[in-house]
């Protein structure tokens, strides 16, 4: 399996499952959270899928493509350990979705920040709100759920609060 | 159609083009030539299907991830505009397969560069030899084929020099 091979895989299994958490999510209350914008292209996606969403936008530096770029004031910019916590204090636990894709080259390195930022992450969604996540996370209270049929196992995973 | 679902077809079209290229001119002798490495996926997919070719790859400056990185006496270095006139009086029409994804943001550029490339790529193929390209390429002799199942029309583009 080339590297493309996975990266197809991956791109396919993130698409299939924010669809999914959208559509088990939709007509329940509450903002969308994308930790990390890149030139955002899964932004872009995540705006056509729920146009009637609030999505905020955590990112140290916005590059993005023009026509994927969010609002002034749908962006928290800084340190994701500092923005998240800020937003915790704004929303409470009141977040419908949330999509993090974290994905540096360096497993290991990835694999340590999912742990040290789950935390971080958990408090913020509403019972029955989705996360999304292209690396295994690390919950406490967050309960795994299946993916839909279109995603690869291994390259997504998905969390729900009960 | 969201950037990430173009994103994902024009990936998927990739390498769907690429397996198909490689089917077709297998067992013909003649060099393989990357233009553009970026991060080396698809680099790293074009080794593992045509494990016994020659692939050379032509780039400004190398960035790709340590696995999919050329040895050094397979790097052309430089500017396409006098790299590929080199490998042309280096292997003469020789090339069985040329793949080229010239794809940035900006559709006019890209458009504008592939007329520009296009004759510096086309004298360099044999006969049989089959080109694909991420963007309409502008060639006299070659001739556009019709692409794999998989892929999907206007995200890849294949010639052959009949």
């Amino acid at each position: 399996m080339s590297r493309l091979d996975l990266f197809i895989d991956r791109m396919v299994s993130q698409r299939a499952c924010l669809d999914h958490a959208a559509e088990i999510t939709a007509g329940q209350p509450g903002p969308v959270f994308e930790l990390g914008l890149g030139n955002g292209r899964t932004f872009h996606h995540m705006r056509e899928i729920m146009p009637e969403r609030d999505i905020y936008v955590f990112e140290r530096a916005i590059a993005s493509n023009p026509d994927s770029t969010p609002a002034e004031d749908r962006v928290f910019l800084g340190d994701v350990y500092e923005t998240l916590p800020e937003a915790l204090k704004r929303f409470g636990a009141t977040a419908r979705l949330i999509h993090a894709d974290l994905g540096g080259h360096n497993l290991a390195k990835n694999d340590a920040f999912a742990r040290a930022i789950s935390p971080y992450i958990e408090p913020l969604l509403d019972r029955g709100g989705v996360m999304v996540s292209s690396d295994r996370m690390y919950f406490d209270y967050l309960q795994e759920i299946p993916l839909p049929q279109a995603a690869v196992e291994g390259r997504c995973f998905l969390y729900q609060r009960g």
